[in-house]
């Protein structure tokens, strides 16, 4: 077994591959590490060691196999076994997430949707939506490990304990609560406010 | 005029305010470097060094001041100008931001939510809905500056353009598209395919 790659390289090799997905059917069958580089804005040593680290060399004068590349991406960073993920009070913006995940059949699989306050938001016609109230039921029955967390502050933290106890193991949170969660639960934050307070930052005041 | 703090340095302070905005109602007035570290989990020297930058020093026994510190914060990240910002394709999900710019009194304004496929959400009872048509119209005239994107990737560069003839500054893109922007523009990407990808990766195949 491979030692785990270091977090920073999974999303830049999840990013290569969504560019090399567009890229194939517009240009030839190869890519260079600096055009890679270029369209995500970072350096091309970067993603040459990236790809290192899973094996793959390129060509010096025609550069990397674009199939090549987006299937050995695909064995490093995806799970051998589908894994089901849940959005929780994520409504509508959901619906690109979940097209991307069906149309490149990936291993990870939008398995339902829930709603509060009533609003039963469609995400995809064969994802099926639930109140929050079966929360507990369809994440323990449908064996889901992965949720997307976009409940208001004050729920966060009990809806997160309730997620973990059915079985979810990993939680995208987007509220803006400071979870404080069991070790064995891999949570990624992401703070709306934050970014929004920050932009407007660097934003000049009136030029 | 003091130099433009780094871009790390901006996101936490504004995550110590949201700590500290908590903290001054359940605790006593005074923090230790330590105990924000804690709940943020990052290093008590980040944070004491992110506070120096802004001017503010701790008293050894007592630790900070909570509301110098909440005002000091202000200062040094709020515009002087209130900024205007506008939701698109957001839905739902933008309650509990907006909430929270409100209760707060920011600078910053959440002043119109815009929407496509004709779902007409409801981000707040004061903060008016419009459809996508409308969105150059509605953004030149009320002088937003800074969108939240979140539209399906094949609109968001369309979208984008528009945003920026009417007078956006600073995007927030939900998007998983790579947008090419002038550099005037401030772009914060957030990438939930790669996040999902990532922990997908980093929660365990089948215990």
């Amino acid at each position: 077994m491979l030692e785990p790659l270091p977090e920073k390289t999974v999303e830049r090799l999840s990013q290569y591959r969504r560019v090399l997905l567009n890229y194939q059917y517009v240009q030839n069958s190869y890519i260079f590490s600096h055009v890679l580089a270029r369209i995500l804005k970072i350096n091309s040593a970067t993603v040459r060691r990236d790809l290192m680290l899973i094996g793959v060399e390129g060509d010096l004068h025609k550069g990397y196999d674009i199939g090549y590349l987006i299937q050995e991406i695909g064995k490093a960073i995806d799970s051998r076994e589908a894994k089901k993920v849940c959005f929780v009070g994520i409504g509508e913006f959901g619906k690109t997430v979940a097209e991307y995940f069906h149309a490149m059949e990936s291993k990870l699989i939008i398995a339902a949707n829930f709603y509060f306050d009533g609003h039963k938001a469609v995400i995809r016609s064969d994802v099926p939506s639930y109140p929050l109230s079966r929360i507990s039921e369809i994440v323990s029955q449908e064996n889901i490990t992965i949720c997307v967390l976009a409940v208001p502050n004050e729920f966060a933290h009990d809806i997160s304990t309730i997620l973990i106890h059915a079985g979810i193991r990993g939680i995208l949170n987007f509220s803006s609560a400071f979870l404080q969660l069991p070790p064995t639960v891999y949570v990624e934050n992401y703070d709306m406010i934050t970014k929004l307070e920050k932009i407007a930052y660097f934003v000049k005041d009136d030029a």
